[in-house]
């Protein structure tokens, strides 16, 4: 069984515009977990080969988890989903029509080639990183035991009242 | 490590009618796979003592995905979500709105509580189970086998002309 | 018949941020009236407990009304209507799809478990605390009294022309 | 205290038309609990001296809460709002844009005069009478004690398994 | 036949707030045109009564066109038009979900109340007084003649490049 | 003054196929009201010179309405008046996106070019010709009378029971 | 140059079910124009190798226009786009969410590699073969006396009267 | 074949507004690539007349695309489209509706005139741009080299690491 130390999971965004405020969050909460990855800026439009490489790469180094982030027609991760059989998570980016055509280009895949979509922008980047913890959590019994500590940790560290 | 011969998928349903046409797709799919699962009717609003029974039983034969389908405000995923570690895959049921707000309701999770969400209706239940299995791949090779066959197969499976 | 100053309403909010500029003009208004409120800061995913706490608490103090404010993939009022047999109000957050998503994910609720919604952000959070009012009226005089004279007074307070 | 045999709910509709298949689910479950009503076909645009006779005459009926439901740019529940204090619950009916242009008409209100909103189409309508039924309860233990054996009867009147 | 100094158009708008940068435009159109006109903040919700005894003041005074503008649940075009057979024309004010509310509201009237609606904010402020113009064009030649005038100006008054 | 059995309203629709159970309805208003008319086909994208032809003559004729309706990118309103001054109503036809397209693209025009634009559809369509009649009313005191019959006669025609 | 016999305009689409009443409208107007053309179903997500093979090709056989229709999260227009620098025409087709995901899937593509997007549904997939034969008309002045002639018929073949 | 100096690229936009930050990209790009164009303010409902003109300049000196930028009931593109079988381009400007107005009015043109639509906003200028080049690079064997460099580019300039 490989290290957790080794990149086991892959962020790739569409631009590089995607990492501040937004996909920085989801490499912050991976980090929280000391979980290892990688992250790329890879456009499926404009960086086609790259992303072919980044795959490769990544079903060589048996990353467990891909996190893709993309705006507009987000194409990122269906067309990652389409060349991999990792798990593909997609996080739709905000946009000029408030990441509405981010989220559709992202949750509609068609069957056969499934895209598991979280909530557009922040909120989403953040959840991407703990849904991959969570699939990480069942091979691996440190990461359970922290994300159930994160997880019990909400009740005291959410405030009580609003004033 | 456990038989895959038990249940290790979990389909919940908000209504019995999630199922004919939409939610059976799920478990055709699974079924083809040869994964065990176990199918039940749980709405998050009107039953959630059986939800709290059911998530604990869950985590007691230790499921590997749970899989939550439910239209409207569509709370069921999310609910779930809150209430396990396992991971929570979200299937928006059509609607009055076209299933637009049961995709909302079960994408747009805050912060710290992931459900990874497929697409609307059919292809969403279909994927539903595809992405699981993604999630068992990586642990089962013999799952991870038929998953890279499967896929393989799209390409002399789909007619190359449209008449 | 208890007295109007214990707490008779109770506001609950998925995030202490859902306060400032929108439901503090909740708990203002029905300080206006005189009626005595608790307001808590409850997440339907990250502290479910709390929630169940609140509302045994909610019912054992005779709570006559909740309200519930929440965004995104807005769960808080529904859950607690599927709790509890008190009226459960909803206010729909502004968020990042202008809250539409909070609207749908508060109003569009299954038969057999009702949420009653208000209007998105700040109009919703007063008009929240004026239904519950509406509602009080009909048990107690006085506060029936004010809610009149309230809305007897709009026509004065109104300004005639617009410049 | 009036008796609950005597009209204490009203229930007003935009137009015939919106009985057969909607708002009978409305009247079906006050039946259920033996809640006296009235319904009547009142628009607020072509028949604006209708609704107001039916205002005054609720008010000196004192009914408890009025239930009124319309379509497209649905203004019956809002302006029922603004000529009684009576709670006033709005259930916005299906229409060309799948009801969204009916949801928003009744629930966005400015703050001072607040609807209450359920669901579009049936499932609104039935809660409509539903959270008739909870306001009511409040003063009738008779209806609470129905209304809780309601909620407690979900558990065995819902399908555990979906085939 | 009446001078074109007495007002002979009304607007009203459902807050003082729509004045500034919205409904502005509107009377500063109708200036252009030397058209008498009577402003007022007229609530459909919140000053009914006000409401009423305006239109029979516009009936008396016969004024020919009455421009009413609103956010949100926008019923006020809806309800002018309701109790008068003077022409009514709705400007939708932006609101929380840029204004699709508003617009909704405003424009899907049922059949029998026309409501004839302008564009969301500004501009349709602007084109609800030229509007008025247009109709009142039919009656009173100078005002054809001033609009005719001021549409051929387009061509000179437009620049030709965008730098 | 020109006689009212002359065409005074011209009607015009993009497609024949926006006739029968929409624009139809239009028509029969117009003959209850014995207002004469003259409708046609033009397309403002596939017949642009019919289209002048029409607001030549039309203008010739002195017609004192021009009513509208196209669907999808439905620009023959707008087209339309940006080629005359008199007053021109639209109505957007249902669509492939439920008429939302069609409203927008017949509402939302830019300062200087109105088009007044009534709801989606069948209602529109009648009430298209119930607000063209709102404007000849001004000038025919026969047509005032007609039209302040109709809207009395909703009180009696409209059942009081839904069922 | 080459005869425009030999295929020049490229037909894709995302599954053989968009063919029927659908993208056969594409063909026959190509047929209508005798432009020969090479009609395949190509999935971005499940033949994303059949689509690298179809752009080899038809960039060796130097074909002038693709068009290439899909739906949902509708990446194959965008995918193809990315390959190659011949014009990408997209249609989006109709779905669950009345071929807004399609929409916006297909038109939002980031700034670099455009994709010109037609209607949804049937006037979409009629346009792209009429905006392929546009592209066409500049190089073969053959087509481009049929494209003025076919418009020109307009005007003759579409009736004058709706009924 | 005429030279790429001359103008053989139209621009025109409904509003001198819609150049700032938006339409400018657009001609950036074809500066990029050394293609002459001709930029100019139209209105298709405030400057018909000089629509007409344009097209017929536009005709006469053989341009090989139009792009025409619009915002709201966007109906420039469309209207151009109905006068010439120049290929027409439309970018939606954004709107007070985020663009979506804009989007449907350019895109959702009925069977026969066809208008080849882009992205909202900014990304669709430049990709306005860059689609002429597509078309005029199967004519220009120079401007299609500079296309296939622009294109292989992207790899070397689009930062690998997003911080």
């Amino acid at each position: 069984m490989k290290s957790i130390k080794d990149p086991i999971v892959g962020i790739i965004m569409g631009s590089k515009s995607d990492w501040k405020g937004v996909m920085e969050h989801c490499s912050e909460m991976l980090k929280e977990f000391e979980i290892s990855f990688d992250a790329r800026v890879i456009s499926a439009h404009r960086t086609p080969k790259r992303l072919e490489r980044f795959i490769s790469e990544a079903e060589k180094k048996d990353y467990q988890v891909i996190i893709a982030a993309a705006g507009g027609a987000a194409h990122l991760a269906g067309v990652t989903a389409a060349l991999t059989t990792i798990p593909v998570l997609g996080v739709p980016m905000p946009s000029v029509t408030n990441g509405v055509d981010s989220l559709y280009s992202t949750v509609q895949m068609p069957a056969g080639v499934p895209v598991a979509t979280l909530a557009i922008g922040k909120a989403g980047a953040r959840n991407s990183a703990l849904f991959a913890i969570a699939i990480l959590a069942q091979k691996y019994p440190k990461i359970r035991q922290k994300l159930k500590k994160y997880r019990s940790e909400f009740e005291s560290k959410i405030p009580k009242r609003p004033y």
